[in-house]
């Protein structure tokens, strides 16, 4: 069953501790999907405890990693799953919850990514996605395939249609550049006494939407079998590489030590770096 | 001087009958601006009359183009200015006025694009832009040369903060992969009674913006050395006559039969499908 998938390691991270009931449900039916889907392909959460659960030396900020491997012939590199918790200086907390899915270079299908930004309990930042792995300008077809057959811009337009909710463009010019042009990438706003709101949109609107999103990957990404020659099969492993080099230097490389000290980021980095292969 | 640069070739085009002071002078300084900068590397504009300037059987639709290609050793392959005035059922007009400037593939920097489309004295969209030659994903050497060191992302927020601005979304998932991550694609629309904000709006803030990202344009791409080999000038050329070939497609190809009936945009896409090499 999918219980027995879930080895101690799954623990920590499935209880997302620190977050509203609507948001766990939305991670926790994420994880659940993957892992009902992809289970028996996936090896079990081997990552050592303290890269599993870690905080800074204060105990003001907390993480949980969770990465689970695909045996081969998997389609799946792996699903890397995480929330970050962080008490501000401001009295209030940032919490961070993700997934993303990465495959292997015997598919050149999008990859997936899920992540929930929340700096207050009215103000988020969604990014759901699947990402390209291929130049979508020189490839129409398979924009085509993976965007414009899946009515992913529906999902998109669907949610830009709440009041509360508009673009977010990231601070990197480089990570904008990873998204598809269906990217939902969105800033989410309620008014200030209105949290209860905002839970309302994550339960009615981003939870459908994400778990559509998911489903879509699922069915024509992580099951679909694609056509990958020898010389684009080395394309793709180094364009997945580059980007793998860049995000981690650009995001969690800048980031991880301010919030964690360097030793403790050091090491957690380190351990996604090794799965990355950067 | 620059006046005799222009040949009658320019004079219908020029003139931007159909629009506003403010929208005028912007595309006239946009123009005189490139060919004061560029003009001895261009040859005269030698379109037929009948491309030069054309309409529709009835009338209630008109055009003008104007193309200038490069004179080799130029960087330039051609510039492409246009107009399009058409009525509408509903009684008022659309105006779309552009400028756009490719370069050869003896250099890999990125193109400009510059189109106002104004669906009413109240609504515009504005697409300013320097659409990149190589998949930023693969060069990130390349997007900080041409994007994070011309600091092009402070012009596209300086538009952003306007209240009346907002971000706006290609129906074409194509046409949104071709644009870089400082593109400024926006909706302007100002309240039903106040054309003349929009005014204010194009000559206070949209021209002076254009006008910087032209000249980044000039400077560091139209004017800026680049080594390119071989096989790198091979993939530019089949990157840029792809855009070329699905752009006349998506856009051109399927907006001017019904804009201006079978036989006149056959003329026009003709010669444009010519220059552009596809």
């Amino acid at each position: 069953s999918s219980m027995e998938q879930h080895n101690d390691g799954s623990r920590k991270f499935i209880e997302f501790p620190f977050v509203s009931a609507p948001h766990k449900d939305l991670m926790v039916g994420l994880v659940s999907t993957v892992e009902n889907r992809l289970g028996s392909q996936l090896h079990t959460c081997t990552l050592p405890l303290d890269v599993q659960h870690y905080q800074n030396p204060s105990g003001s900020a907390q993480a949980s990693l969770y990465i689970r491997s695909g045996i081969e012939p998997s389609l799946v590199d792996f699903i890397l799953g995480s929330w970050i918790h962080c008490d501000l200086p401001t009295g209030g907390a940032l919490n961070i919850t993700s997934l993303s899915a990465y495959l292997s270079a015997s598919t050149d299908a999008p990859n997936f990514l899920f992540e929930l930004i929340r700096s207050s309990p009215t103000s988020v930042v969604l990014i759901v996605d699947l990402p390209p792995r291929k130049d979508l300008v020189l490839y129409p077809d398979y924009l085509q395939t993976f965007y414009e057959n899946t009515q992913l811009e529906s999902r998109r337009q669907s949610l830009a249609k709440l009041p509360e909710v508009q673009p977010y463009f990231s601070s990197s010019l480089y990570i904008r550049c990873l998204s598809s042009p269906t990217a939902i990438m969105v800033r989410i706003e309620t008014k200030a006494g209105q949290p209860e709101r905002m839970e309302e949109i994550i339960k009615d609107h981003v939870d459908p939407i994400a778990k559509e999103v998911l489903g879509i990957w699922l069915d024509q990404c992580a099951c679909g079998k694609r056509e990958v020659g020898e010389t684009e099969k080395a394309c793709l492993e180094k364009r997945d590489k580059l980007i793998k080099s860049q995000t981690v230097e650009i995001d969690i490389g800048s980031s991880f030590p301010r919030l964690f000290g360097p030793e403790v980021a050091e090491r957690v980095v380190g351990v996604i770096r090794e799965f990355y292969g950067v």
